[in-house]
Formats: C-alpha cells, structure tokens, sequence
C-alpha cells in the first residue's frame, strides 16, 4: 500500500541516516510506528544504512509501503511537501551533506520540520533561502512565546488526567501514550493526548509544546495551560507526556514541573 | 557611625521608593539587615517615604548610621561609586524618574547593580551611555551562560549541604541563611552560602546565579555547579538557597531544581 494521495496530511520524507530503528532514531521510529495517528503522511525514510528496506519491516510491525532510501534525491522524486529532521546529527553539528539537503528541500517547496536543539530560523542562509522561497522553517524545539505562569487550576480539574513519566528519558513515553490511547478508543472513550517533547509533536495531540527548554519558572505554567486546552476539547481522559524522570540527575525537574502543571490521578511510571 | 571610608567594598546606594521596610523591599532591607556581610558599603536608601528615618531604625535593628534620603540627588552628594535597583518598580515598568536616575548615575561614573526582570544592557540608551562612560550594567537576573546539565555528584558529596526552601516566595529564605550562617560561624564552623537569587547575589556569598530564568533542562545543573563551587573552598557545612517553595504551583520545580542540584542532607522549610 502506498500512501500517497490517501488522505489530506501533508506528504513528508524523514532524515534518519544511520539511526532508523535505533534508539537514536525514537523520532523517526514514532511517525512509522504510529504513522496512522501522524500528522504527517509519511512517504519515505532516508536512511542509507537500511536502504531498499520496509520501514514497517525494520520496526517489527510488519509491511506498511513506506520505502526506506538510500539518499534525499531519491525520496524528492516521491514529490513530498516536508521535511522531517527528527534524528540529531552525529557530533550534534549539522554535516554538509543534511545543509545540501535541506537547502534543496526549501527550493523544492518543502517546509523544513525541525525538531534538533539547532533552530534553522536562526541559521541566515536557510533563513534567507526560506523566505525567497515561501516556505516555513518550523523549530519545534524552540520555546513558546508569551509564557504564563501556573495558577494551580490543575489541582481541581475533574478529569482524570494520567501523566506519563516513565523512569529514563527515551524509553517509550511517547509510544506508550499513543498505545493508551488506542485502547482507550476501542474501550469506547474519548481520549485526549498532551505533548511535551518535539517527537510527540510530529503526531495529532491536543495541544503541544517542547517543556525542556522553558525558563524554570514558567514550565508548570506551560504544561497547565497545554493541558487546559486538552479538558477544553470535551476529553474524557487525558495524557500527559512526561520529560526526563523522576530519577534523573539533570532531568528531574521537568518530571516535576509536568507534575504541578497537570496534578495527575494517575502517574504511569 | 558613618560607613563611608570603612571597607575597601564599593560604596552603593538603594533605590526602594515605597517599598523600603515593606516586604516588597526585601531585596533593600537585605542589604540594610546584612550590610555587615554584604558586597557593598551603603551609604543610603532611597525613599522619599521615609526620608529622614535611619535604616537601622525602620527595620528594627537599632541606629545603623545609614540614612533614608528623599531623591536620587541627595544620595548622590554621598559619592556613590554605585546604584543597586532591587525593588521591583509598581506596574512592572521603569518609571521616568528612575531612568532618570540611572542615566544620572551612569553619567555620575556608577556602576548600576541590577536586580530587576529587565534587562539594562538591552536599553539601547543605557548601553551606549554605559560604554560612553565606562561603567558596568550589572543585570544579576540574567541567566549564566554555559549551561551545564547535572550529573549527579552532589548524591555522593561528603560535605552536609542544608537546602533552605521555605514555604513561599519572599519569606525569609536569604535572611534565614544569614543568620544560620552567624550562628555556624558563632560555633566555630566554616559555612558556606550558595545564592540561587537577586537579593543574596548582593551579599557575600561563595556562588551566585539566578536559577529561577534558567531552561528547566539546566537549572538542577546550575545548582550542582555553583554548590561545587562552595566545596572547593573547603566548607564544613552549605547553606543552599532554595527558590519558589515545594508547594507554590509555579515554582515547585524551581524548589525541586535546588534539591535535585545539591541533594541535600537536611531541607529547612
């Protein structure tokens, strides 16, 4: 089954090289595994190292279409109208060759979805070259504007809100949340899903926004006011998204603010 | 007893028009209470309020020699060498008056000391008249760069660390600190004091950052780094000061970013 012109997303490749179906790769992994709920009508990933592959195959749920290639001129002639850059470089620097790709993507047409710490609206040439050619540059990592500050509304909240913490960052938030949220459906609830790191983001949620680059005072806040806008859509049930965990030396913190912005009934560990 | 001409510390003046004795001066009576600790000789308060009072006085600690004076002008015939800002002007916005003032300090060859949520170095007026001159905009609320993430040594530090959180904003927590640190000293210790915010960063102290602007990714990092700081100078015990309190709705994780940061032996709330 290909799914071009299957539905009205808009039609994305992913940069992946050398971490498709690795750990590393929990971004591009999330919008094959759960390419349904995506916001994205995934075409191909680009992955040199698992090129002619099937990316369902890769991922162990079984054939779904979407070709792994070799390089982004082939996934260009699939006439994609994204770009996702959901895998960190190696070294954490952008390499010639993924600059030499996003600059053909731009002239391509393409929205550029970045979701790395480096944010390309402060990158000149991409910039300048998105501008000339009309298309948006989306840092998904960069914080939201006019933070506000938690009132402690969350403590009253009557529905039962279940914040996913988990115990190590990249072990399965995100997938578990979508997993949750199938079976609640098929139990016959109306779900709603709050996400707070850029990998979730890439997937239909009710609200979003990357909670680990907040100013400390303002992260409670942001995740209430997300976490508002999901009670508002008339949910029955609501995830939240954690960040880090409970247990991490750097990344408590963010466990804790998700905490006191959503005062869950429930936290799954 | 006049203070001019005592220390070899810089000699400052504090603008606290209304809130001087208030607890919206806390920053202003911290550096009156502690003035024998702090990092500046002060010479006087401004505020018209209570012009003709002595500090010492307004605040309970008996004749300090240090007077309240109606105007910027008349504090300035003392011949400060700089201006601190620590009460939050009403409204949030810099009044005419007080840019009035710091341009006339600026001009007068003083070093402003700022401890306000806005940002002197990007006035445009204030930065250029402070390169004009050659004086320094100190903006302690701007975050550190060179963020580091924690690794969690603190968890296995030999040295007791007190974590002093209280139980809500402005409520004592750096006057807490100060006599606690007396009283060790009074018992034949040799304290350390980590400053986490504006008004301890105008007391002497063996590390200081603001920590509540700090990405939530970073804070707990910053707060391991600066208490390693006090470490390496040998202390027998740490007072660590907290920030928000655990039970504020916004600034519980700022608290927990403290306790995270420096893993203490005891809380003192």
């Amino acid at each position: 089954m290909n799914k071009i012109n299957d539905d009205n997303r808009v039609k994305a490749v992913a940069l992946a090289h050398g971490a498709f179906g690795t750990l590393n790769g929990k971004t591009a992994n999330g919008v094959i595994l759960y390419e349904e709920e995506g916001r994205y009508n995934v075409l191909a990933i680009i992955d040199r190292a698992k090129a002619g592959e099937d990316a369902g195959e890769v991922l162990g749920i079984g054939t779904r279409g979407i070709p792994i290639v070799e390089s982004f001129e082939k996934a260009l002639k699939l006439k994609p109208e994204a770009l996702i850059l959901g895998v960190a470089p190696p070294g954490g620097k952008l390499p010639d060759e993924w600059r030499e790709n996003i600059k053909s993507a731009i002239k391509n047409g393409m929205d550029i979805i970045n979701g790395l710490h480096q944010f390309l609206n402060d990158d000149p040439e991409f910039a300048e070259l998105a501008k000339e050619y009309g298309v948006r540059l989306v840092d998904n990592r960069r914080p939201p504007e006019n933070l506000v500050l938690a009132n402690g509304e969350c403590r009253s909240w009557k529905v039962p809100v279940v914040a996913v913490l988990s115990t190590d960052a990249a072990c399965g938030k995100h997938v578990s949340i979508m997993e949750f949220m199938r079976s609640a459906k098929k139990a016959g609830y109306n779900p709603g899903f709050v996400a707070t790191g850029q990998s979730a983001m890439l997937l239909q949620n009710d609200a979003e926004a990357v909670v680990d680059a907040i100013p400390i005072d303002f992260a409670a806040g942001e995740v209430e006011r997300l976490t508002k806008q999901s009670i508002e859509k008339g949910r029955q049930i609501i995830f939240v998204e954690g960040q880090g965990s409970l247990s991490h030396p750097a990344y408590g913190p963010d466990s804790m603010a998700v905490l006191y912005g959503c005062w869950p009934a429930a936290t799954i560990l």
